[in-house]
């Protein structure tokens, strides 16, 4: 029987804490600066990051086909660009290192010493340098959310959302990893009332509990890639707060879209979790009426189990979990988000990121920003310390989680914590 | 007195052909592939493609900070961060190098063998690796009449037009050089009267005329670019046509604006003008009502003189111009796109690309799009041949076209012309 590294009864001889994100199971890719300062590729057991880098140098990859330097690099780009069968040789390579049966790096000392870091020792980085990033608005709920409180309540959905997995560009180069702070923009906003412009910071500054799935290279310009062959493009996924900023969004939106309301920027977490781990938590999707056109038909189980939290943690506070959402409410799947993307010949590259759009589920408690949890500022949302929060305010720590839990396995992609700095000043 | 690379008395000892793009003033930057199959980075003079790797090579830039393999690249990125002091040094040394008055390289047999190519045997590439595309909406006379047409001819213009430079993100994968051919994209489309949506090869593909402008690295995250400071971080021009499926585009648009619509194919010309080329030929932009905000505010004059054609030449036909326009009828300039694009903090990298959006003039001729030319099919162009054009047909080839001129001096971008195959098919 071939090695099945989903495989929940394997355990590793490295300890994974309880409810760790982590398990064997998981190994999910990175890129990390090393206690030397040393950027390489890496993959991540229990509170342990290895590096990939490194282990391929002592041998441990012979075998599979890899050029020297694909992990010795400060982007995944590469290494996916070496497509799926490659992916999975290397997940499966380092279960077989790393499970407790093996003891060949087990009981090398000097390797072991080289390979692993503890993770408060090393530095996540953003792990691939994203080329074009597309974000999707494929929720029903929050679609209807959103269009009833911008639009019109009776017709919150726009007649194109039911027959096209709506999407629009967005900016690549303000997405930064877990951890990294941001500044509350400035722009240009309306106000109630008024027909010109003021200018300011932000009051309606926003978190979207979003994921986003990176690619592989998937096609050549002018050639669209098919449905049933969608998922072999995507690498991986990542938790993806896209911030935004709904009073610039207002005022700037019509007719070309979001746009500085969105790009100040987009934190994402810094582990990408493959689409191989999360087989085990496949499930169906949402049943869509009407039936979509034939490029977007596909059948089978393209949605996952991905359990969503979002927390805010006010200065000096406690965190607050103001949203539970989940994955698979998503009317529309990534493999039909990818065939539309490309069903005009648009060429995918590896290391593109497509977000799913806010991740709003049916309760009051599982919709994925504060413009639909405090209505539009008129339900506002109280915290354990005593204050109340309509939109995110200054010095606010906005986390996000996620995880899938079955059969007592769970794989998670941990966290991205980002804190909202004042805006900017000039002195 | 220093030497001044725009002084029109300057003469090459290169033949540069009458009415050329390509004067020993203009000293543009592009990405070529040689008649040896090697990448480098190069400039034009006449019809003389100069390989700036091997000029470097061989010690030509002395004096110059300037990495050894700087141009040894395939791509200006590297470059372009390097700063308006650096292209300006050598933009001038180039001048110098050139001048008639120079025999250093004139007569030297074998340097002139290893530098200069004839155009005809070097293949234009792309010049930068794009990370992020923006594209504008700047032509007041371009957004009344789109706004006419497909909404509203009593309110043309959106409440917002006025006060921002509107803009949205594009797709970087699928922008392609002069000469790379494309395919008619197919989609979704909703035929009139209908209410769901059909599928098939677009029946609107339109060019627009339009500019972009590359950058430099302008900024860190979460801080503005001054307007004043605006134009520092413009490395050159490029001619841009912004291919568009008008029939995708109207059904997907709203609510987040065009996306299969345009990001299928982008066209632009090979060589990048420096904005020094270009500082002969300044103008004032229209006079702008309301004032806008501080922050675009700027003095002086920020507009340039750039004349613009676009033709349409049928498979085995002759070109037929149906279009002139001009860079100077763009509303809001270059600074203020960019001011405006960083108020919130949004970081600008070296080869971000920003495009004016499409520039039409005031009367009917100087429409930039075949959209606004033949008024949504209601009055089709006569060609040459005695066919007609509402939008643009297989194998039609689009070409676009620029230059300055003032004073017997003529400054250009040369061309971007790329032809229009049927849509994909499967076999």
């Amino acid at each position: 029987m071939p090695w099945n590294t989903n495989d929940p009864q394997i355990n590793s001889w490295l300890p994974v804490p309880e409810n760790s994100d982590f398990p064997i199971q998981n190994i999910p890719f990175g890129v990390f600066l090393t206690r030397d300062d040393i950027i390489t590729i890496g993959t991540r057991i229990g509170d342990h990051a290895i590096d990939l880098g490194a282990l391929h140098q002592l041998g441990y990859f012979e075998g599979i086909p890899l050029t020297d330097d694909i992990f010795l690099q400060d982007t995944l780009n590469d290494f996916i660009s070496d497509g799926k069968k490659t992916w999975r040789l290397v997940r499966n390579r380092i279960s077989e290192i790393f499970d407790v049966e093996n003891k060949t790096l087990q009981q090398n000392d000097d390797h072991r010493n080289t390979v692993l870091f503890s993770m408060d020792e090393i530095e996540m980085q953003l792990p691939v340098q994203i080329g074009d990033y597309t974000d999707f608005y494929s929720s029903k709920e929050h679609a209807t959310n959103v269009g009833s409180m911008f639009r019109d309540p009776d017709k919150a959905l726009m007649p194109n959302w039911l027959h096209i997995p709506v999407g629009y560009h967005g900016r690549s180069s303000t997405i930064v990893p877990s951890g990294t702070p941001i500044r509350r923009p400035k722009g240009q906003t309306l106000p109630k009332g008024a027909d010109t412009p003021v200018f300011g910071p932000s009051k309606r500054v926003d978190f979207e509990l979003e994921m986003a799935f990176i690619t592989t290279d998937a096609n050549v310009l002018g050639e669209p890639v098919p449905i049933d062959e969608a998922e072999d493009y995507i690498f991986g996924l990542v938790l993806f707060n896209d911030w935004s900023a709904r009073d610039i969004q207002k005022w700037e939106y019509v007719p070309l879209g979001p746009f500085l309301a969105k790009n100040f920027a987009s934190s994402i977490s810094p582990w990408i979790v493959t689409l191989d781990a999360l087989e085990p938590f496949r499930v169906q999707s949402p049943t869509q009426h009407p039936t979509p056109l034939p490029y977007l038909q596909q059948k089978g189980l393209h949605s996952f189990d991905i359990k969503l939290e979002v927390a805010i943690t006010p200065e000096n506070g406690q965190p607050n979990t103001v949203s539970r959402s989940n994955f698979k409410f998503m009317y529309w799947t990534m493999a039909q988000q990818l065939a539309h993307h490309t069903i005009n010949g648009c060429k995918i590259n590896s290391g593109d990121m497509l977000g799913s759009g806010t991740i709003s589920g049916s309760t009051p408690d599982s919709y994925g920003s504060m413009l639909e949890l405090a209505w539009q500022g008129t339900k506002p949302i109280q915290l354990s310390d005593g204050s109340k929060r309509s939109f995110i305010e200054d010095n606010d720590t906005v986390i996000m989680r996620g995880y899938c839990e079955k059969d007592g396995m769970r794989i998670g992609f941990g966290e991205v914590s980002t804190k909202l700095l004042p805006a900017f000043t000039n002195k």
